[in-house]
């Protein structure tokens, strides 16, 4: 994340760590915005979702990218502020910020 | 809506009027799969939101069709529910099922 300020750096570690602390997270992964997955918590490797965060950052970031196009077709003067994504099994919030972008999975019958 | 068939419709007529009823709704867009809207309340065409129905329906459309492969994609097990897009002025809900997409805009400072 070198082209990332300090200030957005210190600012996304306090968000990662704040998310990560409600039930039924499952992984939380910071991608810069072109989709490369740079930052995840938790750090094990095992995790099923941290094994796929680039896939993550991919899609989720193409989806953000597609929908943010089409807020602004629909009205130039709105904006994107947050997806929720809701599957059978999990849920996924994407929230695209200027630098880089947050998504967020979650077992939505854990979560509170 | 020729080819749905007719449980399907009434189906939808009552999704839709008991959805309509909900503080905060400003339109509610049925749209067949391809991405045309074929339904939609209020009938008033001079509503902002059903101004812009075939928009809606083709955009709204299309970002249900990208987050759905997507999630297959990460796991073909699973599939996608339902989509909450927060815009700084509304909030698009989408729900895809299998012969028609329901959108429904809101107001979500009016939404309960």
């Amino acid at each position: 994340m070198a082209n990332a300020s300090t200030s957005t750096m210190s600012e996304v570690e306090s968000t990662l760590q704040r998310i990560h602390k409600h039930p039924g997270v499952l992984g939380i992964i910071i991608a810069q915005n072109e989709g490369k997955g740079t930052r995840w918590i938790p750090t094990d490797e095992e995790n099923p979702v941290i094994k796929q965060r680039e896939a993550y950052s991919t899609y989720c970031s193409a989806v953000a990218q597609q929908a943010r196009s089409a807020v602004r077709d629909l009205d130039p003067l709105d904006d994107l502020k947050f997806m929720r994504i809701r599957t059978k099994k999990v849920e996924i919030m994407i929230a695209p910020e200027k630098e880089y972008t947050i998504i967020c999975i979650q077992d939505p019958t854990q979560a509170k």
